[in-house]
């Protein structure tokens, strides 16, 4: 373990990358292994001395660990920065918040441009396909290393929902209390076929070079850019995209071609562009791949009430968006569904917005609100406050 | 005029190439002007002495003039096989139904495939952006060469509802009913945005060349499949993606690689590779650029009804279908709500479905009867009956 332990820290912000031995592989779903393992983190607040105030935020698919720090790439503030301060719904002056880079990801955790130790090159398409349960196996191996026995809360939107489903199910002993927003418990047809289009859009660039373009010094930026818009269009709601666009024009008139003439074209265009200064085409196509293979009722015999058997103790907390179609409120209801099936404590609501699924990360006092309730509502039952 | 007016057709099934003198040529929206122009056509039935039974179908983005006769390069049955034979909606013996490839389009009207009388070689990007009024003035070119005056009926599902209207708002004299299947009377911001992804797949190809490819000999195959595959899933609802195909799997267990895994990929994959087939990139990203280029209101002072001012004599049926997401309901409600204000006759139905915006292909009994009931009462005020 060369990295620091965040719970040694003298600051109030730590991290860096947990390096696991080579005789502690991380043991796949798929049945391969990944040795060495490497967890890149950020942490937020210092680990009181019960051990008990532990956060663990699960990020999104193009998410990482710089929840509420500089992003070191694109010098913009943490993807959930809004939520992660003095005074805001996760504290570092009362919890220790941590966030790790899943595997398979980009920002320091191993993934496809990690160097393989069979070759000395980077992995590419030899990175072994990973599923949720292997980044959440992961995460468990971290927090066990920190040696934090149970988490406060496990908490997470998106992708990072999926994680935290997958946490109550694999380790309930581990929680006390999880949140799971903007999620569903499987992949539906229409998410698989928008992920199939990210991905045949990178294949389909001849720098991607079937993954080994690393090794070649180049990088698939226009097929990842392709995959990026035609994603990001899932993430806003048609009202949102009607409301921040309309037919607005970039300039006066018409340009009588192929230009951006509308300012969602621009849009659109930049977000691609930006995307791919922070990402990795790769790590796009295996974390695509994780997402698409999630469906946890099919590892508990089809009812997903079953994955949360054991989790009976856990307080969940499920939020959904009303403009969200990426995973509509209809999702958010079949795993609430469940978890009441299980005997779980569960409380569940439908925010109101139009923004779509992003209003995760955005200015939705409603969300705020919540969290900060339930979360304190845990404390107190945690014996925190 | 090398072509055979179908007006003396012997065979009940007629069509070719309507070819336009030099000195006759199609003036567009943005000021160029298209000469000579080419419009590739079919037809069914016979024209009356009356010359009153005339129905005009326009075609969709992707559609053609085969409209129910074996497409030559799939060989697959007409694009709206299912609604026009005898004894069907559009009835041969009674109508003399004509179908003409859109300007722009690749499959024998003129478009950027077309040779540049200029340069000799394919226009490639020096073919002049189009705008649905320009495909409808070329339409009316046809019509007026036929010898029709007015036209019984003008039919069109998605873009064909655009230029339905497009015929209503600029020669409203030359309509007696029109029919308006699942459009919009302007591209969302929503809409632009899923073209918008199709057209940087398509130019991201390096066999793209900026557009010159057909000079190369090269196609830009990929990024087209690409395109179309992300406007597939808009075509779709997603509870017809889920019950189509749910999560099932292409064949016992998971790949652990980037196969298609699941039917969903290898269907879209499918629908990309069968496309390129019979359609040309160029004719993709001007056709699209013309949709997102369409709003009606913006011609008539950002009013409407204005456009439908001049066709009160009109007898208008509007109908969406309820799961169309990509020009949903809201958007023919707009229609009609304008075709009200106008004064102009007007039906309209919501066809409840489940298959979203392709139900217009699709088999969905109430759409045939609908048409039926229409067309039936049309027929009876026009005298055809």
């Amino acid at each position: 373990m060369t990295a620091q332990a965040p719970i040694q820290a003298e600051s109030e912000t730590g991290g860096g990358t947990w390096r696991f031995p080579a005789n502690r592989p991380l043991r796949l779903d798929s049945g391969a292994t990944l040795a060495p393992l490497e967890i890149a983190y950020k942490t937020y607040g210092r680990l009181n001395d019960e051990r008990t105030n532990a956060i663990l935020v699960c990020h999104a698919l193009t998410g990482d660990q710089h929840l509420a720090s500089t992003h070191p790439v694109t010098g913009k503030p943490g993807w959930w920065d809004r939520f992660v301060g003095p005074g805001k719904p996760l504290d570092p002056d009362r919890h220790f918040i941590i966030c790790s880079n899943v595997i398979g990801g980009c920002m320091g955790s191993t993934g496809p441009a990690s160097i393989d130790p069979a070759t000395g090159e980077p992995y590419g398409l030899k990175f072994p396909v990973i599923t949720i349960a292997d980044m959440v196996r992961a995460q468990a191996m971290l927090i066990e290393a920190m040696g934090i026995e149970t988490l406060f809360a496990a908490i997470g939107g998106s992708m990072g929902g999926m994680q935290v489903q997958q946490w109550a199910a694999d380790y309930p002993e581990k929680l006390f209390s999880a949140v799971i927003i903007a999620a569903a418990a499987r992949h539906s047809a229409q998410n698989i076929a928008f992920h199939e289009v990210g991905r045949q859009a990178i294949m389909a660039d001849p720098n991607w070079m079937s993954g080994a373009y690393l090794t070649a010094g180049v990088r698939p930026e226009k097929g990842l850019a392709v995959a990026r818009m035609a994603a990001h269009i899932t993430y806003l709601s048609e009202a949102a995209l009607q409301r921040k666009f309309g037919r607005e024009l970039q300039r006066d008139g018409l340009s009588w071609g192929f230009d951006a003439d509308f300012q969602v074209e621009s849009y659109l265009r930049h977000q691609g562009a930006s995307f791919v200064d922070r990402f990795d085409a790769n790590s796009y196509l295996y974390i695509t791949r994780a997402l698409d293979y999630f469906d946890l009722a099919a590892r508990h015999g089809g009812v997903l009430a079953e994955a949360f058997m054991k989790a009976r103790h856990v307080r969940f907390c499920v939020l959904s968006f009303s403009s969200d179609w990426l995973y509509p409120t209809a999702e958010s209801r079949d795993i609430v569904r469940a978890l009441n099936g299980a005997g779980c404590r569960t409380s569940f609501a439908e925010i109101a917005t139009d923004k779509g699924h992003d209003a995760f990360f955005l200015d939705e006092p409603l969300l705020d609100q919540t969290l900060r309730g339930f979360l304190g509502a845990q404390a107190q039952a945690r014996g925190l406050a």
